[in-house]
């Protein structure tokens, strides 16, 4: 089952409302772009690749719901609503990407007028998430080498079908992995503030029919330390062009934990999520979110923290590429120097799909 | 305040509920020792001196409601509820170290007779819990020449009064640089699965009136990485003979983090919590506690995981030497090699109060 999807009756964006889950499973049914800027927002939805096509399917309804009778008009209204989608999330790169992506065809389009600006945007919308399930396919292929029959990974917050229109990156490596009849065991690393591990990953482990237990974020050193972990498997929200990555916050110390045990760390992520125009991770925006994040435990309506008290959330962290032992796309698996590796990369996805 | 107490009048060993905290203050009223017993096992009460001193005040208690007319029987008993004692946390050395003490006590009193154990008993382990204050106290002055003017500082879990009898140890360094007029500011590692950072270092914070700021645990290295930080502080449950330190589960990946910055990391600790019998962390047993306690999230009737998920929970793990800048201990500040310097810190400990 696909997470975000396109219905073309309503017209609506679709997509799993990850917030209520592993109690609730409930589709969202969104006809206004502005709700599916509130969805990104309020990580009703979230995930690199998985807010990419939200915001390209919420582009196509703009576009869809627009009055606009030329072109020009049609387009100005487009670039209104991808500046507020691009606005929600500030560190993963997938939302400019697949906001960008949409403006460049609704440019090509305009000379032919208004109603091909919207078939076009809409067509391309789909494209980019079709290309997203089969990219994700491909990387996991590429992954499951790493994998051994055996392995105990950790993994760190969620990045399965959820965090993408399916499939998943680094989850998906483990899927493939787990498909492959490779017996695998995975610690999940809890991912607080918002548990993404322990709602959404062992959710999915479940599904998936993969053995997991789950783990507080701090507990990963423990478990590293004893020898227990083959490898750490993690996804990106942006990696920067010397092979930086920023990943939901934590990642960095359990790359430490990894790099201190000889262990292999690993980031997966599609092409997309590979910003060339950033030299280092120093220049990644992190977002700072709700403190309520951390105060109130997913609203449990207990506190758990004195009344007033102030919290920091940063919501993402950086990993020096030095603490990276590959990088895993859907071109292959790159190794350091990563500067190179990650160019040739972009290159070779940017090539027609027949001819990779 | 202190925050485990002798009460004559019961007789009874009073503790604050810190499962309650901070939503409620409630003092317990413990009669018999196996209440004792239940309460450090349920973590009722919690940190390694207070576990420490709430044992020895239940060795008291059992001496002064046995029976026994012998000294032979008396000391039976004693064994049989140390016994029991001893069996509710593993890792934490101040325990063990407290109910020997109350047993060389009994031992040495036993010649003269089952009255004069009893009175012999409770004198010690009034004499304990004024010494862990005196001790603490010591510490404090001492470690406070490791905090500046103006410093953010990180601290995990929590190791104030809460912890020990009054003042605490890492906490009670922060305390003293307060009470000395440096400004400073606590990045609270909010301590999963329990919450002592949210729940009990932020609350002591709040008496105190020092500012502070809660964060996931994850988010620690953010903050290091970012230049913010001069140095974090630790206490610790047990300390072996090469500078190992076993800590709250989450302390290995705070001290990578801090040394990956060249951020001093400290770990502050009453002499009793060394134990120069284990030559390495290695040798510390490791407290693996209920899944409960991460899959519930503070029983709040919310689950965090999926229905019928598994979780590991290790209560602690073990900080390696190399990571630790320095050892904090109430005759001085210890710096590597620790081997030697742990061997003279518990000898000078062990000098009558007077000399030192």
């Amino acid at each position: 089952m696909r997470t975000v999807v396109w219905d073309p009756d309503g017209p609506a964006v679709q997509l799993i409302d990850q917030r209520l889950l592993p109690g609730e499973l409930k589709v969202l049914s969104l006809r206004q772009p502005d709700e599916v800027a509130a969805a990104i927002r309020d990580m009703a939805v979230r995930g690199a690749p998985a807010i990419g096509a939200a915001a390209a399917f919420a582009l196509a309804l703009a576009g869809s719901l627009s009055p606009a009778s030329d072109a020009v008009s049609l387009q100005t209204e487009l670039r209104r609503a991808a500046d507020k989608l691009r606005a929600c999330r500030p560190t993963a790169v997938n939302l400019g990407w697949a906001i960008d992506r949409m403006l460049r065809a609704a440019s090509q389009a305009a000379p032919e007028g208004p109603e091909a600006i919207r078939r076009r945007v809409s067509l391309e919308a789909q494209r980019l998430a079709d290309e997203d399930v089969e990219v994700n396919r491909r990387l996991g292929q590429h992954g499951s080498a790493l994998v051994r029959d055996g392995d105990t990974v950790i993994h760190h917050c969620n990045t399965g079908a959820l965090a993408a229109v399916d499939y998943g990156t680094a989850l998906g490596i483990l899927r493939t992995a787990h498909e492959q009849g490779k017996r695998l065991h995975v610690l999940v690393d809890e991912t607080r503030p918002r548990l993404q591990g322990a709602r959404l990953t062992a959710w999915e482990l479940d599904q998936y029919g993969i053995s997991h237990e789950i783990i507080t974020d701090g507990a990963a050193g423990h478990f590293l330390r004893r020898g227990e972990v083959a490898s750490v498997f993690v996804g990106a929200d942006r990696v920067a062009a010397n092979g930086d990555i920023a990943n939901k916050i934590g990642t960095y110390m359990l790359a430490l934990a990894a790099k201190d045990n000889a262990v292999p760390f690993y980031s997966a992520v599609p092409t997309s999520t590979i910003d060339l125009g950033l030299a280092s991770g120093d220049q990644i925006p992190i977002e700072e979110r709700d403190p309520a994040e951390v105060l109130d435990l997913q609203h449990a309506g207990r506190p758990i923290a004195p009344a007033g008290s102030r919290a920091r959330n940063p919501a993402f962290d950086i990993t020096p590429h030095r603490l990276v032992t590959a990088i895993v796309t859907e071109v292959g698996i790159l190794h350091p120097p990563f500067g190179p590796a990650l160019t040739r990369a972009v290159e070779e996805a940017s090539r027609p799909w027949a001819s990779s």
